[in-house]
């Protein structure tokens, strides 16, 4: 089984609809990169029981976003964000290089300020 | 009971979630607004049982917004794309008044679609 980094984005998305059992090894697995040899001697469940908790886990994470498709929102807005972040960097190349103008400085920084708030969202 | 506009924006997000005949009570009510009384009639159960299942269903999109927050992010994200529209459009009446730049407008314009491409997502 390999670890996908899908898993942690719908994990950051839909984790709080699984169980607190489920959340746990998804975290030690994903985010913590435990084996599952590690993390079966720390719960005290087989290898297998925490395969499959995690093989459950992971389908009803993939069944949420087949259903709400929000991390996939997310993802492109994201990616429109950081459009929006190299045009602004770009007015600002060309003011600088041209006109120096302050007034339009202060919108490209808000712009940029406001693109990197989204991002941290 | 009164109509709710955040439930329509939850239901947006978490439809899917709810049982097809949650589904449809709840787009007869909040989408078609038909009174408590007309989806009755059209459902075949009684007023008070259309007004319980919209009851859960509400309660149940309402607990989903709590465990997993997303419709408020997506409402903070629009808003500060709102914020970025404005600052674009300022650049924009700046550079038509002292500088003509197309270089600039082109990236102006840019950045306006793309925050309108995200607010349609």
């Amino acid at each position: 089984m390999a670890k996908d980094l899908n898993i942690s984005m719908l994990y950051d998305f839909y984790g709080d609809l699984l169980t607190e059992k489920q959340q746990e090894v998804i975290e030690l697995y994903y985010n913590e990169d435990l084996s599952l040899a590690e993390i079966a001697s720390h719960s005290g469940i087989t290898r297998q029981g925490v395969r499959d908790s995690i093989k459950r886990a992971e389908f009803q994470l993939t069944e949420f976003e087949e259903q709400l498709g929000l991390a996939q929102r997310f993802y492109e807005i994201k990616s429109k964000l950081e459009e929006i972040k190299k045009n602004a960097f770009e007015i600002e190349q060309i003011n600088s290089r041209l006109y120096g103008s302050k007034e339009i400085d202060m919108r490209v920084l808000e712009i940029k300020s406001l693109a990197q708030k989204v991002a941290e969202l």
